[in-house]
Protein backbone atom coordinates (compact mmCIF):
# COMPACT_ATOMS: atom_id res chain seq x y z
CA UNK A 1 0.00 0.00 0.00
CA UNK A 2 1.45 3.25 -0.90
CA UNK A 3 1.40 5.95 1.71
CA UNK A 4 -1.32 7.97 -0.78
CA UNK A 5 -3.64 5.10 -0.54
CA UNK A 6 -3.37 4.53 3.05
CA UNK A 7 -3.81 8.35 3.58
CA UNK A 8 -7.22 7.76 2.04
CA UNK A 9 -8.25 5.09 3.67
CA UNK A 10 -7.29 6.52 7.28
CA UNK A 11 -9.65 9.44 5.48
CA UNK A 12 -12.42 6.55 5.12
CA UNK A 13 -12.13 5.12 8.68
CA UNK A 14 -12.15 8.23 9.95
CA UNK A 15 -15.38 9.33 8.32
CA UNK A 16 -17.04 6.09 9.44
CA UNK A 17 -16.05 6.50 12.64
CA UNK A 18 -18.03 9.26 13.06
CA UNK A 19 -21.19 7.82 11.19
CA UNK A 20 -21.16 4.15 12.93
CA UNK A 21 -20.58 6.16 15.98
CA UNK A 22 -23.55 8.58 16.01
CA UNK A 23 -26.01 6.49 13.76
CA UNK A 24 -24.85 2.94 14.50
CA UNK A 25 -23.40 0.66 11.76
CA UNK A 26 -26.85 -0.44 10.46
CA UNK A 27 -27.95 3.20 10.09
CA UNK A 28 -24.45 4.24 7.86
CA UNK A 29 -24.31 3.36 4.30
CA UNK A 30 -21.60 3.10 2.57
CA UNK A 31 -22.97 5.85 0.29
CA UNK A 32 -23.18 8.35 2.95
CA UNK A 33 -20.02 7.54 3.62
CA UNK A 34 -18.30 8.41 0.76
CA UNK A 35 -21.09 11.32 0.26
CA UNK A 36 -19.57 12.99 3.82
CA UNK A 37 -16.14 12.97 1.65
CA UNK A 38 -17.23 13.94 -1.46
CA UNK A 39 -15.91 10.92 -2.61
CA UNK A 40 -18.00 8.22 -5.32
CA UNK A 41 -18.89 5.06 -3.57
CA UNK A 42 -16.58 3.77 -6.36
CA UNK A 43 -13.79 5.36 -5.41
CA UNK A 44 -14.05 3.86 -1.94
CA UNK A 45 -13.89 0.12 -3.60
CA UNK A 46 -10.34 0.01 -3.78
CA UNK A 47 -9.54 0.32 -0.22
CA UNK A 48 -12.65 -1.43 1.52
CA UNK A 49 -14.83 -4.22 -0.68
CA UNK A 50 -17.76 -3.29 1.29
CA UNK A 51 -19.44 -1.76 4.76
CA UNK A 52 -18.45 -4.71 6.69
CA UNK A 53 -14.79 -4.82 5.47
CA UNK A 54 -14.40 -0.93 6.88
CA UNK A 55 -16.02 -2.25 10.00
CA UNK A 56 -13.42 -5.02 10.47
CA UNK A 57 -10.76 -2.80 9.45
CA UNK A 58 -11.41 -0.11 12.62
CA UNK A 59 -12.19 -2.67 15.09
CA UNK A 60 -8.75 -4.06 14.42
CA UNK A 61 -7.38 -1.09 14.48
CA UNK A 62 -8.79 0.05 17.77
CA UNK A 63 -8.46 -2.87 19.54
CA UNK A 64 -4.71 -3.46 18.81
CA UNK A 65 -4.65 0.37 19.67
CA UNK A 66 -6.06 -0.50 23.14
CA UNK A 67 -4.10 -3.60 23.40
CA UNK A 68 -0.87 -1.23 23.13
CA UNK A 69 -2.11 1.26 24.91
CA UNK A 70 -2.13 -1.13 27.99
CA UNK A 71 1.55 -3.02 27.36
CA UNK A 72 3.30 0.48 26.92
CA UNK A 73 2.44 1.03 30.55
CA UNK A 74 2.46 -1.86 32.24
CA UNK A 75 6.44 -2.58 33.59
CA UNK A 76 6.49 -6.47 34.82
CA UNK A 77 9.64 -5.45 37.23
CA UNK A 78 6.49 -2.85 39.10
CA UNK A 79 4.92 -3.84 41.89
CA UNK A 80 1.43 -5.65 41.20
CA UNK A 81 -0.34 -2.36 42.55
CA UNK A 82 1.56 -0.08 40.52
CA UNK A 83 1.17 -2.57 37.49
CA UNK A 84 -3.03 -2.36 38.13
CA UNK A 85 -3.26 1.00 38.49
CA UNK A 86 -1.01 1.85 35.57
CA UNK A 87 -2.63 -0.59 33.19
CA UNK A 88 -6.09 0.50 34.38
CA UNK A 89 -5.69 4.20 34.01
CA UNK A 90 -4.49 3.76 30.75
CA UNK A 91 -7.46 1.54 30.04
CA UNK A 92 -9.92 3.87 31.08
CA UNK A 93 -8.22 6.93 29.23
CA UNK A 94 -8.64 5.46 26.01
CA UNK A 95 -11.99 4.33 26.44
CA UNK A 96 -12.66 8.62 27.31
CA UNK A 97 -9.71 9.95 24.68
CA UNK A 98 -11.04 7.80 21.47
CA UNK A 99 -15.04 7.57 22.60
CA UNK A 100 -16.66 7.59 19.29
CA UNK A 101 -13.90 4.80 17.86
CA UNK A 102 -14.56 2.79 21.42
CA UNK A 103 -18.20 2.99 20.99
CA UNK A 104 -17.78 1.31 17.59
CA UNK A 105 -15.56 -1.13 18.67
CA UNK A 106 -17.27 -2.29 21.69
CA UNK A 107 -21.13 -2.34 20.44
CA UNK A 108 -20.77 -2.79 17.07
CA UNK A 109 -18.69 -6.44 17.02
CA UNK A 110 -22.37 -8.57 16.33
CA UNK A 111 -22.01 -7.14 12.26
CA UNK A 112 -18.57 -8.72 11.86
CA UNK A 113 -18.31 -11.96 9.79
CA UNK A 114 -17.59 -15.13 12.19
CA UNK A 115 -14.14 -15.42 10.86
CA UNK A 116 -13.52 -11.71 11.21
CA UNK A 117 -14.71 -11.57 14.86
CA UNK A 118 -12.38 -14.43 15.40
CA UNK A 119 -10.02 -12.33 14.29
CA UNK A 120 -10.67 -9.58 16.73
CA UNK A 121 -11.35 -11.68 19.96
CA UNK A 122 -8.01 -13.02 19.34
CA UNK A 123 -6.61 -9.46 20.47
CA UNK A 124 -9.62 -8.78 23.35
CA UNK A 125 -8.20 -11.91 24.77
CA UNK A 126 -4.52 -10.37 24.62
CA UNK A 127 -5.83 -7.37 26.32
CA UNK A 128 -7.77 -9.00 28.81
CA UNK A 129 -4.88 -11.47 29.69
CA UNK A 130 -2.48 -8.60 30.44
CA UNK A 131 -5.42 -7.52 33.49
CA UNK A 132 -5.60 -10.97 34.17
CA UNK A 133 -1.87 -11.86 34.50
CA UNK A 134 -2.02 -8.86 37.11
CA UNK A 135 -4.66 -10.37 39.11
CA UNK A 136 -3.55 -13.58 39.23
CA UNK A 137 -0.25 -12.07 40.23
CA UNK A 138 -1.08 -9.93 42.98
CA UNK A 139 -3.47 -13.08 44.05
CA UNK A 140 -0.30 -15.54 44.32
CA UNK A 141 1.74 -13.08 45.69
CA UNK A 142 -0.32 -11.82 48.44
CA UNK A 143 -0.66 -8.55 47.51
CA UNK A 144 -4.16 -9.16 46.67
CA UNK A 145 -7.41 -10.25 47.50
CA UNK A 146 -10.11 -11.39 45.18
CA UNK A 147 -12.64 -14.13 45.63
CA UNK A 148 -12.91 -15.36 42.00
CA UNK A 149 -10.05 -13.51 39.76
CA UNK A 150 -12.15 -13.58 36.91
CA UNK A 151 -14.95 -11.33 38.50
CA UNK A 152 -12.53 -8.80 39.28
CA UNK A 153 -11.34 -9.02 35.07
CA UNK A 154 -15.09 -8.92 34.26
CA UNK A 155 -15.55 -5.81 36.83
CA UNK A 156 -12.90 -3.90 35.77
CA UNK A 157 -13.49 -4.25 32.21
CA UNK A 158 -16.72 -3.14 32.14
CA UNK A 159 -15.48 -0.40 34.68
CA UNK A 160 -13.51 0.77 32.08
CA UNK A 161 -15.07 0.01 28.88
CA UNK A 162 -18.30 1.92 30.18
CA UNK A 163 -16.11 5.38 29.41
CA UNK A 164 -17.08 4.89 26.16
CA UNK A 165 -20.69 5.89 26.49
CA UNK A 166 -20.66 8.45 28.62
CA UNK A 167 -17.69 10.58 28.41
CA UNK A 168 -17.56 13.73 28.49
CA UNK A 169 -20.17 14.59 30.54
CA UNK A 170 -20.60 18.01 31.67
CA UNK A 171 -18.21 17.86 35.06
CA UNK A 172 -15.94 14.82 33.88
CA UNK A 173 -13.43 16.37 30.61
CA UNK A 174 -10.14 15.42 31.21
CA UNK A 175 -9.25 11.54 30.11
CA UNK A 176 -5.85 11.48 32.30
CA UNK A 177 -8.03 12.73 35.72
CA UNK A 178 -11.10 10.30 35.10
CA UNK A 179 -8.14 7.49 34.61
CA UNK A 180 -6.30 8.32 37.91
CA UNK A 181 -9.78 8.04 39.35
CA UNK A 182 -10.95 4.72 37.88
CA UNK A 183 -7.44 3.40 38.59
CA UNK A 184 -8.08 3.93 42.22
CA UNK A 185 -11.50 2.12 42.16
CA UNK A 186 -9.90 -1.10 40.39
CA UNK A 187 -7.12 -0.99 43.22
CA UNK A 188 -9.95 -0.84 46.00
CA UNK A 189 -11.54 -4.08 44.49
CA UNK A 190 -8.19 -5.98 45.44
CA UNK A 191 -6.93 -4.45 47.92
CA UNK A 192 -10.25 -4.68 50.29
CA UNK A 193 -10.14 -6.90 53.43
CA UNK A 194 -13.67 -7.52 54.12
CA UNK A 195 -15.22 -6.86 57.67
CA UNK B 1 -55.83 4.47 27.93
CA UNK B 2 -58.04 1.59 27.54
CA UNK B 3 -56.85 -2.34 28.16
CA UNK B 4 -57.11 -3.33 24.75
CA UNK B 5 -54.84 0.18 23.24
CA UNK B 6 -52.24 -0.20 26.07
CA UNK B 7 -51.56 -3.96 25.14
CA UNK B 8 -51.10 -2.55 21.50
CA UNK B 9 -48.81 0.07 22.95
CA UNK B 10 -46.74 -2.49 24.38
CA UNK B 11 -46.62 -4.84 21.63
CA UNK B 12 -45.15 -1.93 19.47
CA UNK B 13 -42.86 -1.10 22.23
CA UNK B 14 -41.54 -4.61 22.61
CA UNK B 15 -40.92 -4.45 18.73
CA UNK B 16 -39.40 -1.49 18.61
CA UNK B 17 -36.60 -2.44 21.74
CA UNK B 18 -35.91 -5.63 19.95
CA UNK B 19 -35.09 -3.11 16.10
CA UNK B 20 -33.71 -0.28 18.44
CA UNK B 21 -31.24 -2.95 20.42
CA UNK B 22 -30.22 -4.85 17.27
CA UNK B 23 -30.14 -2.28 14.08
CA UNK B 24 -30.02 0.97 16.33
CA UNK B 25 -32.09 3.73 16.59
CA UNK B 26 -31.23 5.53 13.79
CA UNK B 27 -31.06 1.76 12.03
CA UNK B 28 -34.77 1.53 12.24
CA UNK B 29 -37.51 2.93 10.95
CA UNK B 30 -41.08 2.92 12.01
CA UNK B 31 -42.36 1.17 8.77
CA UNK B 32 -40.02 -1.73 10.12
CA UNK B 33 -40.92 -1.86 13.07
CA UNK B 34 -44.86 -1.72 11.64
CA UNK B 35 -44.00 -4.64 9.34
CA UNK B 36 -42.90 -7.16 11.91
CA UNK B 37 -46.29 -7.09 13.53
CA UNK B 38 -47.69 -6.78 10.53
CA UNK B 39 -49.15 -3.46 11.05
CA UNK B 40 -49.66 -0.69 8.62
CA UNK B 41 -47.54 2.55 9.82
CA UNK B 42 -50.90 4.33 9.62
CA UNK B 43 -52.38 2.45 13.02
CA UNK B 44 -49.23 2.93 14.59
CA UNK B 45 -49.91 6.74 14.49
CA UNK B 46 -52.52 6.63 17.18
CA UNK B 47 -50.28 5.23 19.92
CA UNK B 48 -46.89 6.91 18.99
CA UNK B 49 -46.91 9.78 16.56
CA UNK B 50 -43.50 9.32 15.83
CA UNK B 51 -40.41 7.20 16.19
CA UNK B 52 -38.68 9.80 18.75
CA UNK B 53 -42.23 9.14 20.55
CA UNK B 54 -42.00 5.55 20.63
CA UNK B 55 -37.88 5.81 21.60
CA UNK B 56 -39.72 8.44 24.77
CA UNK B 57 -41.68 5.97 26.23
CA UNK B 58 -39.40 3.19 26.20
CA UNK B 59 -36.59 5.06 27.61
CA UNK B 60 -39.19 6.53 30.31
CA UNK B 61 -40.76 3.43 30.65
CA UNK B 62 -37.28 1.65 31.35
CA UNK B 63 -35.66 4.43 33.42
CA UNK B 64 -38.39 4.11 35.92
CA UNK B 65 -38.45 -0.03 35.88
CA UNK B 66 -34.69 0.89 36.66
CA UNK B 67 -35.29 3.31 39.57
CA UNK B 68 -38.05 0.43 41.19
CA UNK B 69 -35.90 -2.13 41.41
CA UNK B 70 -33.68 -0.07 43.22
CA UNK B 71 -35.97 1.38 45.44
CA UNK B 72 -37.60 -1.90 46.40
CA UNK B 73 -34.78 -3.33 47.43
CA UNK B 74 -33.58 -0.91 49.53
CA UNK B 75 -34.30 -0.66 53.12
CA UNK B 76 -32.83 2.56 55.01
CA UNK B 77 -33.11 0.50 58.19
CA UNK B 78 -30.30 -2.15 56.88
CA UNK B 79 -26.46 -1.63 57.48
CA UNK B 80 -24.99 0.38 54.89
CA UNK B 81 -22.82 -2.03 53.32
CA UNK B 82 -26.13 -4.52 52.63
CA UNK B 83 -28.22 -1.86 51.91
CA UNK B 84 -25.02 -0.97 49.05
CA UNK B 85 -24.96 -5.11 48.19
CA UNK B 86 -28.51 -5.18 47.43
CA UNK B 87 -28.66 -1.78 45.46
CA UNK B 88 -26.09 -2.58 43.08
CA UNK B 89 -26.90 -6.50 43.15
CA UNK B 90 -30.39 -5.58 41.93
CA UNK B 91 -28.76 -2.62 39.56
CA UNK B 92 -26.72 -4.94 37.90
CA UNK B 93 -29.62 -7.65 37.75
CA UNK B 94 -31.62 -5.54 36.02
CA UNK B 95 -29.61 -4.54 33.30
CA UNK B 96 -28.49 -8.48 32.54
CA UNK B 97 -32.44 -9.43 32.92
CA UNK B 98 -33.28 -6.41 30.87
CA UNK B 99 -30.72 -6.13 28.06
CA UNK B 100 -31.84 -5.55 25.26
CA UNK B 101 -34.46 -2.69 26.41
CA UNK B 102 -31.32 -1.63 28.93
CA UNK B 103 -28.89 -0.92 25.51
CA UNK B 104 -31.72 1.13 24.00
CA UNK B 105 -32.31 2.51 27.13
CA UNK B 106 -28.54 3.43 27.84
CA UNK B 107 -27.00 3.66 24.07
CA UNK B 108 -30.03 5.71 22.17
CA UNK B 109 -30.65 8.77 24.90
CA UNK B 110 -28.93 11.27 22.31
CA UNK B 111 -31.70 10.72 19.99
CA UNK B 112 -34.62 12.64 22.18
CA UNK B 113 -36.03 15.54 21.76
CA UNK B 114 -34.40 18.05 24.76
CA UNK B 115 -37.52 17.92 26.67
CA UNK B 116 -37.65 14.05 26.35
CA UNK B 117 -34.53 14.03 27.19
CA UNK B 118 -34.75 16.48 30.57
CA UNK B 119 -37.79 14.04 31.33
CA UNK B 120 -35.20 11.00 31.05
CA UNK B 121 -32.47 12.98 33.34
CA UNK B 122 -34.86 13.65 36.08
CA UNK B 123 -35.26 9.92 36.42
CA UNK B 124 -31.62 8.83 35.87
CA UNK B 125 -30.92 11.39 39.02
CA UNK B 126 -33.55 9.39 41.52
CA UNK B 127 -31.77 6.22 40.83
CA UNK B 128 -28.12 7.79 41.02
CA UNK B 129 -29.41 9.47 44.12
CA UNK B 130 -30.04 6.28 45.62
CA UNK B 131 -26.70 5.23 45.30
CA UNK B 132 -25.27 8.26 45.92
CA UNK B 133 -27.18 8.41 49.39
CA UNK B 134 -26.07 4.79 50.34
CA UNK B 135 -22.21 5.78 49.63
CA UNK B 136 -22.37 9.26 51.65
CA UNK B 137 -24.14 7.61 54.80
CA UNK B 138 -21.85 4.85 54.71
CA UNK B 139 -18.00 7.60 54.90
CA UNK B 140 -20.63 9.96 57.33
CA UNK B 141 -21.39 6.34 59.22
CA UNK B 142 -17.58 5.56 59.13
CA UNK B 143 -18.45 2.22 57.65
CA UNK B 144 -17.03 3.30 54.02
CA UNK B 145 -13.94 4.96 53.21
CA UNK B 146 -13.88 6.83 49.74
CA UNK B 147 -11.15 9.20 48.67
CA UNK B 148 -14.56 10.90 46.51
CA UNK B 149 -17.47 9.63 46.68
CA UNK B 150 -18.88 11.39 43.37
CA UNK B 151 -16.17 9.17 41.63
CA UNK B 152 -17.46 5.82 43.77
CA UNK B 153 -20.92 6.25 42.40
CA UNK B 154 -19.66 7.07 38.60
CA UNK B 155 -17.71 4.05 38.68
CA UNK B 156 -20.59 1.71 40.53
CA UNK B 157 -23.02 2.71 37.95
CA UNK B 158 -20.65 2.08 35.04
CA UNK B 159 -19.72 -1.71 36.35
CA UNK B 160 -23.56 -2.35 36.04
CA UNK B 161 -24.81 -0.44 32.96
CA UNK B 162 -22.35 -2.61 31.17
CA UNK B 163 -23.47 -5.17 31.91
CA UNK B 164 -26.21 -4.89 28.88
CA UNK B 165 -23.23 -4.53 26.33
CA UNK B 166 -21.93 -8.14 27.24
CA UNK B 167 -24.75 -10.07 28.99
CA UNK B 168 -25.16 -12.92 28.29
CA UNK B 169 -21.41 -14.32 27.47
CA UNK B 170 -20.40 -18.33 27.49
CA UNK B 171 -19.45 -17.85 31.16
CA UNK B 172 -21.89 -16.10 32.58
CA UNK B 173 -25.88 -16.54 31.86
CA UNK B 174 -27.57 -16.08 35.16
CA UNK B 175 -28.38 -12.32 35.80
CA UNK B 176 -28.75 -13.14 39.91
CA UNK B 177 -25.21 -14.35 40.22
CA UNK B 178 -23.56 -11.92 38.25
CA UNK B 179 -25.49 -9.09 40.34
CA UNK B 180 -24.36 -10.76 43.21
CA UNK B 181 -20.79 -10.82 41.81
CA UNK B 182 -20.86 -7.64 40.75
CA UNK B 183 -22.46 -6.04 44.24
CA UNK B 184 -19.03 -7.57 45.96
CA UNK B 185 -16.59 -6.19 43.44
CA UNK B 186 -19.04 -2.69 44.56
CA UNK B 187 -18.39 -3.20 48.17
CA UNK B 188 -14.52 -3.65 47.84
CA UNK B 189 -14.80 -0.18 46.63
CA UNK B 190 -15.92 1.01 49.62
CA UNK B 191 -14.54 -0.93 52.40
CA UNK B 192 -10.67 -1.09 51.00
CA UNK B 193 -8.00 0.59 52.80
CA UNK B 194 -5.57 1.82 51.40
CA UNK B 195 -2.05 0.05 52.13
Amino acid sequence: MTTRESAAAQRIRDAAIVSFAQLGYAGTSTRQIAASLKMSAAAMYPHFRSKEDLLYSIALDGHRSVYEALREVDDPSDPYAVRLENVVSAFARWQAEHHELAKVVQYELGALTADHYRSISAVRRKTTAILATIVAGGVAAGEFAADDPDDVVLAISSLCVDVCRWFPSRDRRDPGTLGTAYARMALRMVLARQR
